[in-house]
């Protein structure tokens, strides 16, 4: 079939590529159409490796995927073909220690689209497990569907720092992560959310997505304006979705007593972390990895309405012209958040 | 000064009391603008007495209220003249066992307006420590204000609770206690409710906050449409906030396996819990008394519009008509949800 | 095989039953050496049926089990032949809504040995999924690891209902689970234990354990024992372990504010519950069913010498006898806690 | 009265101060017998300061102390002359945010013993409230009793990482405060501990704590030795006791996947942290600031023989001999861990 592939470093081509998979009896086949491109697939098409991860073969990129139903094994109750669904792109081992105890997320061996030597979904269909398969609502276009995926993260880091109703958050970075985050954290119950950036274009955004103050920290101090709005007490929670070294220092100094920071961003490199500021107020530091049970949450929401992605979903292209979405991904406008890649 | 003031059972009259109290330091004088009835006011202007809370002297009622603050103790930093503002009613002693621990709510000697023999708020003025009045978002109304401590016990429950972003939640009871759990959970992250009731225009109300779906438990089996809705699964959270003894059957039937039934209402008499249909599913059963911690995280959730009480303040009587306003709370329209009172 | 059959209400026999198994990659053939008598089994021998569960065909009983690994499928990589070992006697479907969330315990299609149709473990050989298959530590003999299946259900007791060292705990019922709970309560860091129950011999047991008051509730107030204990307080948590129902009003009687009763034993009928008596302290309420993740927890406790079950093993019978050791069961001398039968 | 003075940096004095205090109606006046020299009193000696806390004027050192209640305010309801007595040395304002919600350990106000400009308790008498003045079970010596201060810095560690029955543990760092955690931990649950250090003979001390393995990490791996004895899993809990910076590496290193890693020691200056590293096993990082509510819980343990810290006092000097304490505390013996001054 036809598929974006990652031959080597800075190489991608949109060619065919043999993919033989029938389902299961408890898998489905889905026929692909839209694509987010996601920021790793991006560093794969850069730097050829993320971290242990080493394109080695070619690779089929792409993992924020929605598509339709086209064929159902035979033991899959929930599933029909015409369904509207997207895909969870992680497929543990249900035997493993970690799924067992319900956290299949930290499965060493879970199997990854688009993660060496896992092929990814862009491309025209894919054959996946329908325990990971989840039927779109109505109201929830396959641009929208496509957007679960990241939208998980966010919503995982808010479940793991529990964030309960009128908390105060900050969230450091307003990239897509930190964008969908702050829609989970006010999903969740917060009352009042600080998104700092470095971009007026992502702040803008992020201000149009409801109780948000956007800061921008070129100009101003993250802490000492949440300090100030908040008497002095700081924020109940700090969502770090920048991955930079020196956001752990402001997590710390907007943080309230007791209140918890949640690393989501991920460092090329070790970051220093000020032990004792972090000792005094007793934080908690959450971390997180992907996500785990989120789709059905997230997909709730909206349908509900309470979560709203489409203004994050900023540029599109053709699943022809794939090259030039990750060639433009490389390096965005400014306004640029989420890129998607529509197949025919 | 002028109060409502209950003599004795059936008894209630808007007469003159001495109330002598000066600020301390810490204190303010609020003057009261709207103050809302309680079932627990009607209740001792029924019965004269809740459990062992027996009004043996003149006992002026109502705790729900909002006003304006009219003079300030010399060491209180946050407040002013003027400010708008509702009060807590119930203070404790800062330094029981309970309060230490965080959890003032449960000391044994908290002292409570309108519960004997602490007299309530519905009088021209208050003296209220500062530390438990809390200022009103220019956006809250005092008619709003004057809901947030019966929203204080709906936002407490969730918290309780523990409701994460996604969940689905069981109501069963719609009246004020259980609208303003359903509006606060709903803020806390809910992505769908089923309010349970036999009165069709309160199942109107309630259709009318959001996700909502009213079941008239005299036609329908509130597990049964709860199951169906969710594939068999049931409810994460289920809020009893009737008070009537079989709730808790049709809570344990409708609530999904590793799922929280929080016990709100307070039934008068001992009620039967099936416990081994709570074991298979290893319900949790949390129980609720007054609140904590609430009154700035509802205020919060009000400021941004995410928490909205004003269609549940059905009727308003003034202050001169205290007495028929007690009259018709004992017996009021299928319609009525809650019915303030305010002063001039 | 020879197996412990009962046949139907009140007819046990020891005789031959056709039960050919073979194992597969993922299982091992266990030579059973020492099986307890369970509660469970002794009403399945007196009544025939426990709820919805009814014996309609020949049944071995037996759930209790520890043995010898005698054959090892091709794909367990951490058992071998001779190990010594005890077995989780339940067997969910790993891809069930509830094990994927980490509570296995809580599917509703787990096959429980001797619980009908499922056959029990009262002879020679079983066979067996390696994943619930659990070595015993040097220290520990068959008859201690026969204990692990009811030690587990006191130890998830005590890890839902959150146990911090230096907690004050009561245990209502010193029956084996009772016990075996209280055990598991010490092991957790509960720094003072009342047992109660009406049979000295058992409280004599009880008192044995370690820090531990008995109460006779014949003679004494469980509640007043234990306030006055505790300064007025109340304790930390109720371990309700005796299925009466009258144990829970004294259970919330002896809870500390903010405390939980966790409720393991099962009545068989609706018991009436004060729910105001438990707003008041905001009592939280957990139920238990069975266990999930506990038997390495409860062997590496057993391993080390911190839970010791040996002194509650106080009948044993040759499997020959199998049939006498029901009737002994079903009316023990009072100082009868736990009953096994050794197998050849 | 007659106090261990600090002038300033190195210079330590015996000699008369003016202290007078007299008890409030809440306070209780002791006589004490011992008290613990703690790294902090040492650090203030040899440096003239710790972090922002600096020694302007003489400042009588110590703040883990035990003595006999000689006075008692009128209000005191638990306490009589003569009690056996240890005390929590920091006193928050108990109206502060942080101490409303039951952390008064977070509360910037505290007042705490031998903390500039707070005076300690090296000397005859103090004065000190009666709510945090804690009575000795009889068979807790004085000198027990003054390790109760730092004991409860383990205890909260130990509640705030939440040990669970069966848990395994590490605790890096071999001196008072680790030790100390791991008797905690055990006391909590844990059953099994590893102990990192470079100092054998703190490490045959640890190992004589219980079930207790003693890695040299100068040696050995602490990761490796870790995984190999958990099947590659890793430990539960990590509790970081050294302060030194390279022991995060490790800590996250030795982790269980959803495993939660709790620092206690406090490094001078920040110290790398992998973040990806904590993420894949989504770590869950707890800081400790002193403790709050152990004091009673520790007593419990102590009490019933959980907790016994004798092994872990290696060093006496009498009252007179003070200086020469603190010249050997700043340069100990390898077996040394707790050294302590008793009062005449």
């Amino acid at each position: 079939m036809l598929a974006v592939v990652l031959e080597q470093k800075h190489v991608l081509r949109l060619r065919e590529i043999a993919l033989a998979e029938e389902p299961g009896p408890h898998d489905v086949r889905i026929r692909i159409h839209t694509v987010g491109v996601c920021g790793s697939d991006v560093h794969y098409y850069r730097h050829g490796a993320i971290g242990p991860f080493v394109v080695r073969e070619p690779l089929v990129l792409g993992h924020e995927a929605a598509g339709t139903v086209v064929e159902v094994g035979r033991a899959v109750p929930h599933l029909r073909v015409g369904d509207r669904v997207c895909m969870e792109p992680g497929i543990p081992d249900a035997g493993s220690r970690a799924a067992r105890l319900g956290r299949y997320n930290l499965d060493p061996a879970v199997r990854f689209w688009a993660t060496p030597p896992v092929h990814g979904c862009l491309r025209p269909t894919v054959v996946h497990p329908a325990a990971f398969t989840f039927r779109l609502p109505d109201n929830v276009s396959f641009a929208e569907g496509a957007m679960v995926e990241p939208l998980a993260v966010g919503m995982h880091a808010v479940n793991k720092a529990r964030v309960r109703p009128g908390d105060v958050a900050v969230v450091i970075g307003a990239g897509p992560i930190g964008l969908l985050t702050a829609l989970a954290a006010l999903a969740g119950g917060c009352s009042r959310i600080f998104v700092s950036d470095v971009v007026p274009e992502r702040l803008s955004l992020a201000a149009g997505l409801g109780p948000v103050t956007p800061v921008d920290v070129r100009h101003e101090n993250l802490a000492g304006v949440v300090r100030q709005a908040t008497d002095g007490w700081g924020a109940d929670h700090v969502f770090e979705a920048s991955g930079h070294g020196a956001a752990l220092s402001d997590a710390l100094a907007a943080l309230a007593p007791g209140g918890a920071v949640t690393l989501i961003g991920m460092p090329g490199a070790p970051v220093p972390i000020d032990v004792v500021a972090a000792q005094v107020k007793e934080a908690r530091i959450e971390t997180v990895f992907r996500y785990a049970h989120m789709f059905p949450r997230a997909l709730a929401l909206m349908e509900i309405g309470a979560l709203n992605v489409r203004s994050l979903i900023t540029d599109r292209f053709p699943f022809g012209d794939s090259s030039a979405a990750f060639d433009y991904a490389a390096s965005p406008k400014p306004a640029t958040v989420k890129i998607q890649i529509e197949l025919p």
